[in-house]
């Protein structure tokens, strides 16, 4: 810290992002819960195609882009914001909804990244204890007072809500926002889109990472009633108007021309999730219900630090979290290709052989 | 605006970028400074190539990019933040080195931006008025307090600095940072990134979209000591650590390998600028001493408005500032290619002998 930086800035910590191996040894990295699949082939083409023209500045609108988001949600484009990643549209929500005397609420087992955007943005948290079975308290986040996240399905635990949970949640407090983060949503839960239209205070946030394999082009959405999104484009356009470059829209486009290939990706994940979730209880693990595209397991024998390491050692990186205390045994593992399971699946048997 | 907005952003008036036209009428761009070339074929290359490889996130430490960069701009590599464009540094300054005791102190006529990051940022800031020749009032700068904001070359009126005043800024007040604006540096005006091992109160910020073509891509640096740039990581670190995506890294690292194509470019617009604003003065233009990419120009018997709007009647776009009052008669006017100038001198002639 230089003595320049601002006292108010005084203890944030920043989020720690999973390992991102570069050069030296090679992992099978199930730790970001990145899609095992390329880019659809138009979402490449479009890319590849807009490469020559990043002269000019991009569009700060996205207006082709929201156009044909609108077509594939079932919103109007009026209803769409697009982003540098949903993180950048979860930031503004917590700028923008809530402040001293509006705390942002979510649960204590949830994306670590939402304790250090409301530290950011200098907003009071309160965090919720998941239920003894890792499902939201929907009954205790209605009751409190401020503005709810609620990432559906959860993270690290992959549990899903409901529609009629998040209903019940909109409809608790209708002075109040509820953000619903459904960047796990296309593996197996239900989507919150649909609500838009009926729920002044429902914003719901999606991301180009999981279902879509474009992670490392940064593509988020935020849906909302019109004012809403006027609300977080005022921030956006005081922030960054050109948050999203060109050929990260091209390729959002062009990836929304192509939803047979991100469905049919995410039937893969899904078959995979269940053939590696049926191994892991066969070995003994205890497993969330997930419906991500992560696995969230810890075995009563080994402990998940241990257990990371040992994957590690034998060039697999997983994800562990060392709070809160309740989740320290288990380890969040990504659902890859068939391959990538195969080997994990093998480096499993024997670290169990090893130790049992 | 929704009525769960926060009021602490109450009046927050956004920045309005230039214009960008899609579709219908083609105009002559001369409005946002963007440059007439391409990106470098090294850049457009390595853009192709890192296209398929985006199911995978990008790396938040961009260290590949930075350690190109610091072969090239003479610096270490802990000594470079890089951001989605310069403006993201520049809002991460305005975050960490300004808060309520701490005012930002920047020229009334400047980048426009800077009194919205400082909305935004919720920090005061104070305008000093420009010398009646449009040079920045070094002296009057000095003797403020708080955290300066100096474009250099300035925006809009392209008239640059010497790294001697410069460093009397740095030395006025060793207690406050002083951040130095360099998106137009590379048109003929000195870096002070060569001060920044010297002086820990500075912060220079370049762009990659003016003289290397990367507009659309959004890549901008900070440079400054290590625990300088260590507060804006954790400021990005807290925001998105993905903020620059793996198709604009290595466009970035590509760029960089071919700092030839870039010297050249720039010496064809300082060409270009150097005619075009000796046209200018032959038909009686009043001309700031540019030292950018654009001309500031301002004719006695036309107001800056109607000159503007006789230009977009003739297809050609060129940004008109409403204020301050002092620079409403000026028009910023991009120096294109050789081709793009001689269209707007054309259309300038027809202008002058409608109304003259």
């Amino acid at each position: 810290m230089s003595r320049f930086f601002s006292e108010k800035y005084e203890g944030l910590s920043p989020y720690v992002p999973g390992e991102q191996p570069r050069g030296g040894r090679k992992f099978v990295k199930l730790n970001t819960n990145e899609s095992p699949f390329p880019p659809s082939p138009k979402a490449v083409a479009a890319g590849i195609e807009a490469v020559n023209g990043l002269n000019l500045y991009s569009d700060p609108s996205c207006i082709e882009l929201r156009r044909k988001a609108s077509d594939v949600f079932g919103v109007g484009a009026d209803n769409i914001t697009c982003a540098n990643g949903s993180d950048e549209v979860l930031n503004f929500a917590f700028s923008a909804f809530c402040d001293c005397g509006t705390p942002a609420v979510f649960p204590d087992v949830t994306y670590g990244f939402y304790p250090v955007f409301a530290a950011q943005n200098r907003v009071p948290f309160k965090e919720i204890p998941l239920k003894e079975d890792f499902s939201v308290d929907v009954e205790r986040m209605a009751a409190e007072k401020g503005t709810l996240f609620i990432a559906n399905p959860n993270a690290p635990t992959g549990v899903a809500l409901s529609l009629e949970a998040i209903r019940f949640l909109l409809e608790s407090d209708a002075s109040r926002m509820v953000v619903v983060d459904e960047a796990y949503v296309d593996f197996g839960a239900e989507s919150a889109v649909g609500l838009v239209g009926k729920y002044e205070n429902l914003l719901v946030t999606q991301t180009f990472s999981k279902s879509r394999s474009m992670a490392g082009a940064r593509l988020g959405f935020g849906f909302a009633q019109e004012r809403v999104i006027a609300d977080i484009e005022t921030l956006r356009n005081s922030v960054n108007p050109y948050n999203v470059n060109s050929v990260t829209q091209a390729m959002g486009a062009g990836a929304l021309e192509d939803e047979a290939y991100t469905r049919e990706n995410c039937l893969v994940i899904e078959k995979n999730r269940d053939e590696l979730s049926a191994y892991l209880k066969r070995r003994g693990f205890l497993l969330t219900d997930s419906k991500a595209n992560f696995v969230f397991a810890a075995h009563p024998k080994i402990g998940g630090v241990g257990f990371y390491l040992k994957l590690r050692e034998r060039g697999i990186l997983v994800r562990h979290f060392g709070r809160p205390e309740r989740i320290v045994d288990y380890n969040r593992i990504t659902v890859g290709s068939r391959e990538q399971t195969d080997v994990f699946e093998k480096a499993v048997d024997g670290i169990l052989e090893e130790i049992l």
